[in-house]
């Protein structure tokens, strides 16, 4: 029934996630927004905290003792690590669907989620049904999924800008895929620390997480399971002066055969079904700002003349593809709504 | 007919209110986008200019010569001054309306129009028939003209401020009303200039046309003509290194009635059943971003305790509500559509 | 003796006014950095929290305890209020001077003072002989003071730019001053909060503390010592996307002995010997960036045609001469150094 | 004679390389401000354009013509390509060493310099015997020169990067070098273009010049004469939305000899001697903004653990040790002064 109205509660709404949802799911058609629990602002009318959303959202934050998640259809977790795993045995008992937007069901190798986000797992039995949510690689599952762990910011562009070379075996493993990526500060979070305040963080870049960082795993995890071989992977985030956006450039080895293979006909042609993943034409240098606040992701090749390697240029809005507008896009799928339903969105230039 | 779709002309689609005008159009609907003219870049696809466009408009630009823009509904202008009124005769004899973002049709008095743009007038009959197109003040008349004069970005600020004080004569005019008022950078339009490159305008403020600026008569005929009393206007523009958003901060002096009237409840009384006027909450501090993208405006009063002035903050998106939001506002109305559709972009926060 | 080093500590010195000062001071041709404190931090090289001053300062910040600034010959508290009152005494009593970045010794009405610092004051006697540091209006008195208050950012930009009206008796009183002023977001401190946040203080803009704000008074008491007469200020703040500068744009309406004087030649006569102040030319607008990271403050002035009011704008970088630089210049002045030394740095444009 | 002052003309001052020339010159203790030229601009005084310098430069632009840069001891080109090597010959014969800030003099193969600047080469001769202005590596070679081709900004921060390893031939060719560099837009000049605008650049994020970019054969035949060994380069400059700033992060292969070294202690060595290339730390993470305004680049080491592979981050401000800090270091060295003269300036941070 594509006019039904499905009940939608979001715990932990006080973040960048939890406002980019709201954005999203305030003019969604078939979403009735039902509740939003925050312990810390129990009370507060949502459009208090983010005036953005006066007259589109007259929800008030709720206590999540007091919040009654379990009539809703689905719950999305906009939350800190380890908050959806301590409350998806309940919810999915009550027959309500979780999408976390945090790490809790991104991982199915439970050692290293302990060893990366120093938590014991508490729900390994919901884990290994979990789906990682990318509809472009995992649409049938996500149909079916009953928990979602919806992806990392920097995954999602990497994953989706390597899909294509992976699936096809044309990536040379002998040298190590390299993402040099970059990401505006909101990626960091709606956190008050010194390290992000605007006379930091302005004016000013700098690499971070060289060391390690918590989306390497996952990014490793999932290119392992795409090329189904042993690869490794160099990834150093960056930390650039802008609110949103994220551009990773993605430097890999090809095959002999991906170095005769049309790449550009075979990224046109995986992706062509995909209404939100855009492979530009030939030689083209996406911006960031060609996606913002939209949930497009865009990808362009470019192959290194003489040396065998691919440069790949992927962007998206890291709050929306990266975030908000992925999970929006999975419940779009898991509740059998137009794919695109609250999600068309004209990115905003300038 | 809420279902019909009209035709839908852009001239002069590459500066920064035409993308807008695209941005909403292109999912309004009751739009069909017809044509988008460009002397400069005829059989470009607009997408290709403006790549936030991919997927949403495949319009390509189209010489003015050949658009035949004489069988649209209606026919906006984002160009410079001067170019709507020396069409405008033409597209109203093939009954066309006009909304023109420029200024040809927003000053009745032509000696001042003269004299601030530096252009004869070449039809003042139709000038004099020309609505301002402020919404909230002039909806009747915008609803049977053919033709809108579609405010100054700074006007709408400050007009809209001072309406429900100007209607009730609380002002004072022994004192000038002062709007020290605050640009994002797109205001100065997409020109490839020196003084609004990044590497000027970033990190840096300043104040400008102090001596003369364009939307001082324009603001100063409104303000009049709704006081129906001479008063003195000093009227500051600052550029602000953001892209978007406006904030007008206006001094006026209150009458005794002004001092000893609730001018919390005047406001929200005037403005109650205005769908894109907001007045907030007294004692708030209204952020341009709390509008971003978006055609809301937000109000605030602040009263000066000891010195009989009111402080109003007043704040929009500069493109929107300042421009593309409110010309797509007037023309729903001109065409009787809810006068929200396509407007319902809930603003981009963070 | 020019050429012998004075001894310099520093009181909390992890904030911007503390890494400012070092800035200036770690090439200052007279002054040997022999301390600086921070409770936080002690044992922590200053140059692995600045990374801007490796290679330029080698201390390390120790423990207010056993940090023996009593051996220095001036020490300044880049600290937050109430701290150099409780340290002042003991200072003053090893023959230490003092010059205070925080608010304590600049309000010499205790009453005022309590009421918006919500801090008895704890040395009033102290107090009384303290000196207001602007340097342009109280040299003689800054050279033979042990105990300085230094102003605040905001207050320097007004006080100085309406000096020489006011020594005239050009303002007419009967309206308000108004000061509509904008700083960019350094001005809030180094301090983790969210609203100072990139990804909430970036593209965007406001006013704040329109109800009351701290320096309302400070201002307010030095206009009114100025006049020798009562007069009303509305001053209204606002937070610029820009690390550093700071804006006011002062609204005042002349005396007739104001309306007819040649108020440029004024100006340009009463700073003339001052290294720091600079009137602009006729009909100029400052930059911001303009007095970057240098201790310049530029004036220029704006007659409204007939309003009989004037317009100044006055710009200054808020960290430097609204901060760090103008407690150097009052160093300097009580050493008997060059009132320039450790100042001439060019402001840094792009 | 360390005290005596020699007369410094700089060609071509309205740009930002200029005005940075200009910054740092104003100050320098041991040279003379003798012209300015500009075509466009001669009769105009610098500090008009530039109101930074008023107070510090009391220089009026010359015309080219009448400059009689010939009793200069020196001469900055901060023009275009292709200027210096038309004035080099004439200026050489009146005794006047030249310092191009352009790439006349960067490219010793005349054919590569062809191809990429779509120049002929005016004057092979003197390019022969011109210095590839890096001083950490060339440092004899410049004392002695008459020509300088200072380095390209993005040349700078690669080559000294990698110029410890390939000295000690620890980088494994087998793979292409892959810099990934980050720039603000001070870099792309002080030209009046559409994508350089605020509105444009701010709060996105690009790669360009991915199909070639001028920089790449500098680099490239930069780092082949350093290694002695052929070698393939990727390089793939983005725009970062920050005015000033460079980081490139660099990936390197190394051989099984630079797997087994302690690099981190033979980059200590190296620099231990340089004023101006800083290693930091182990484990470092190194900040544009730690550099801004100053001439210093600092450079952090970091082992991908399992492949095999080194990551340098290596910052600078581009317009300083990128440019004209650069530039002004080898006058300094040509002329046997203090290399760190006029130099001195702390970064401002923030």
């Amino acid at each position: 029934m594509a006019n039904k109205k499905i009940k939608v509660g979001i715990v932990g709404g006080t973040g960048y996630t939890g406002v980019e949802l709201l954005r999203l799911l305030a003019v969604h058609p078939q979403v009735e927004l039902a509740a939003i629990t925050s312990r810390g602002e129990a009370g507060m009318p949502v459009a208090d905290m983010f005036p953005s959303l006066r007259g589109y959202v007259d929800l008030v934050f709720t206590d999540p003792a007091s919040a009654n998640l379990g009539t809703c259809d689905v719950v999305f977790f906009a939350t800190p690590h380890g908050v959806a795993m301590s409350q998806a045995k309940a919810l999915l008992a009550a027959g309500v669907k979780v999408i976390d937007l945090a790490a809790d069901f991104r991982l199915q190798d439970i050692a290293v989620f302990e060893k990366w986000y120093k938590l014991p797992h508490s729900c390994p039995d919901i884990l290994k049904n979990a789906v990682y949510g990318i509809p472009e690689l995992y649409r049938q599952q996500i149909k079916n999924a009953q928990v979602i762990g919806n992806p990392g910011c920097y995954p999602t562009t990497v994953i989706l800008g390597l899909a294509p070379l992976l699936e096809q075996g044309l990536i040379d493993f002998s040298a190590p895929i390299v993402s040099d990526s970059k990401s505006g500060v909101s990626g960091a979070g709606r956190k008050a620390e010194i390290g992000t305040l605007f006379a930091e963080a302005s004016d000013n870049l700098k690499a971070y997480g060289v060391a390690g960082h918590r989306h390497h795993p996952e990014i490793h995890a999932q290119l392992t399971q795409l090329a189904d071989d042993k690869l490794d992977l160099i990834f150093v985030p960056h930390l650039i002066p802008m609110i949103r956006g994220m551009l990773s450039t993605i430097y890999v080895k090809l095959t002999p055969k991906g170095n005769s293979t049309d790449l550009q006909a075979l990224y046109e042609k995986r992706y062509e079904q995909e209404r939100f993943v855009d492979v530009l034409p030939a030689g083209s240098l996406p911006e960031t700002r060609s996606v913002r606040g939209a949930n497009n992701l865009r990808i362009a090749l470019h192959k290194q003349a003489d040396t065998g390697y691919l440069t790949l240029l992927v962007v998206q809005d890291n709050l929306v593809k990266g975030a908000a507008g992925q999970a929006v896009q999975n419940m779009n799928i898991m509740f059998g709504f137009d794919e695109a339903a609250g999600l068309e969105v004209v990115p905003l230039l300038p």
